[in-house]
């Protein structure tokens, strides 16, 4: 098989780049390893910002977006038994986020892949990427059953964070930068009504906790544990009634209980790898980065990454020069470190390191009254949350 | 000897609220352990923030500050290469600082003291601060081979750090917060103009440096070094090369050298006692919380402290209330956790940890850059460093 981009990975950095390139008349091919039912389910974040919204609607892959995503204009923030909210358009001249799952944008962009778009192969696992450095690289992967090629003039890997398409970049090609946290998130989902109508981030004694939402009817809620934890350890009642002592204010508020029908822990981990191209070879979203969850960042950084790439494609096409590709590493880069930053500083604000001291403790919390006194401190927090401008 | 209030220690907090003190027509007395010639030579802080300038004016202590003192109107960031400059009063609504050195506002202190002041005794070292719960205490101290007692309606202990005025709080009574850095400072004073107008601050992969300075004439410049680095082994070439490489930019500067007149290493350490009052003595100053040099805050915060302290006094004289006194602790440690906040922030964005990797470069920056693209994070930065309003 031949194609122009061969895109390792269908996810929606993968699926969204293919819908870019498509509707700019550049022919690709997407490889995906599991098959429909297991990426459609495959649970994520929940988080659109303003950026990715923007793309998706003009690329035709919001019509459901735009009918069922719940707009949010701000988020709760909770600590010291006190809540402040941050108001996102305020603080930011308009900006604004959507509530809508990762699960549903991946559906949306398989139902128009499938409609009109170029190949879109499930269970066709990616073995490995060859020739990166020379003029046809390909794509070696197997598929029912028989070990096949793709050539490429170029290859993006959007294959997440164990894919194969980084391997392919030799060790002295890249450099990688990486934390892990020393706590995980216990995340659970819950057929329930929300119990706010907005995010709620809170900062406890007991440790982080988080009441996030996928629709009007089904609850997401995480506790920060242990890393190693076993969620066979976490019955329900426990869960609730943790969630219940790390929400607590001062004030009327209460926590709704419902069944939880779905329970996963999720390692928390930084990692940045540069740079994001290598000949023929180009990264995008988790394949090159990784923040952890707090910032609610991944999902829009591999948004901007191909967003950013797929200009780069067009303007190759249209006009022959390569400059853009050349700069794409260069120009994803900063927006994910300012990413990596905020994803770092949401993380370290409001988690409890198992290794803390009481002065760290007091560190936290005087950041969040600061936040909570200063236009500039919330600002700051909008500015990041909400997003920053892709390119 | 009697006296309304007993000044455990003659630095500047202590000064100034008996300066404050004495205005207000409140009796008082101070007990300095060293005498005149030691207290006017300690070299300690040199930025003054517009309310510390602001309180000075107010109590008729600001004389030479308004001849000598340089108003600052912002300082510079330099990392990768690059200079940034932070604009007080544009980002601030007109606020801005003074660089007038702490020995500087002590002999102005001390003279106005010996002038027309209560009594201030040099020499005269605290042994213990004994009865704070009942009422009178009394202050037991050496002076001149006897030992004797100053007995008071209230103490304040403004004996620093390591004074003995702290140690009178019950170690069930008190709660301490500290953390301890893994570097100190190199800091010289040198009879060299300074190379540049405003303070430089300076994240280099070699360390943090920064410029400062005490007069037109004289430098104050400071290099990151290990704890336990004996200034021995830094010969004056080696501190000018090492400054050299840490402040270096793309683009037209030069770091002029001169006779270095004295060489220290200064310790970073983080501290804060809680609550500040017991009984009837109170703490101020550097005897109830401490921050690394890196915001140019302890002084200013001393400064703070005993302008909340001489107006709860008043109010006590004034209406036979302790309200304001009963509301010190709280009143000032709101101030100093946003201090010890900021200070650590400046502290670990600028220098390098021993044990910090690759990631946590990348990240201080990515908070670098961010403060020069974004208004929100200079400003944060500028009111920080600028000052919060007393009280």
């Amino acid at each position: 098989m031949r194609t122009t981009v061969g895109i390792v990975g269908g996810g929606p950095a993968g699926l969204l780049l293919a819908r870019l390139l498509h509707n700019a008349g550049i022919d690709c091919v997407v490889l995906e390893s599991r098959d429909r039912a297991y990426v459609e389910r495959r649970q994520r974040a929940g988080i659109l910002e303003q950026g990715t919204v923007d793309v998706l609607r003009e690329c035709g892959a919001a019509d459901r977006l735009d009918r069922e995503g719940l707009v949010h204009d701000g988020i709760e923030l909770r600590w010291n038994r006190r809540a402040h909210r941050i108001d996102f358009p305020a603080l930011t001249g308009g900006r604004r986020v959507w509530v809508y799952a990762q699960t549903e944008v991946v559906k949306d962009l398989i139902a128009l892949q499938l409609k009109d778009g170029p190949p879109l192969h499930f269970e066709a696992r990616a073995l490995a990427v060859e020739g990166a450095e020379g003029d046809r690289p390909v794509v070696r992967y197997l598929h029912q059953g028989r070990e096949r090629t793709l050539t490429c003039d170029w290859v993006v890997g959007c294959d997440g964070f164990h894919g194969v398409a980084r391997a392919a970049v030799p060790e002295g090609a890249r450099r990688t930068y990486e934390r892990v946290y020393p706590y995980s998130w216990l995340g659970i989902l819950a057929d329930v009504p929300p119990s706010a109508d907005e995010l709620v981030y809170a900062h406890s004694p007991r440790g982080f906790a988080l009441l996030s939402m996928r629709s009007p009817r089904v609850s997401r809620l995480y506790l920060q544990v242990p890393n190693g934890t076993d969620p066979a350890d976490w019955p329900d009642e426990r869960i609730w009634d943790e969630l219940d002592a790390r929400f607590a204010i001062d004030g009327d508020w209460k926590l709704e209980r419902g069944p939880v029908t779905q329970k996963s822990v999720l390692p928390m981990r930084s990692f940045v790898t540069e740079p994001m191209r290598h000949g023929r070879l180009l990264l995008a979203g988790d394949a090159a980065h990784i923040v952890p969850p707090t910032g609610a960042k991944g999902l829009n950084l591999a948004a901007s990454d191909v967003t950013v790439l797929a200009r780069a494609f067009a303007h190759l096409k249209d006009t022959g020069s390569t400059e853009l590709l050349d700069a794409y590493s260069d120009t994803c880069l900063r927006r994910i470190w300012r990413a990596e930053h905020f994803s770092y500083f949401m993380t370290t604000t409001l988690h409890t390191d198992p290794g803390q001291g009481d002065f760290d403790t007091r560190l936290q919390i005087s950041q969040l009254d600061r936040i909570a006194a200063s236009p500039h401190a919330a600002a700051e927090l909008a500015e990041n949350y909400a997003g920053l401008p892709v390119g």
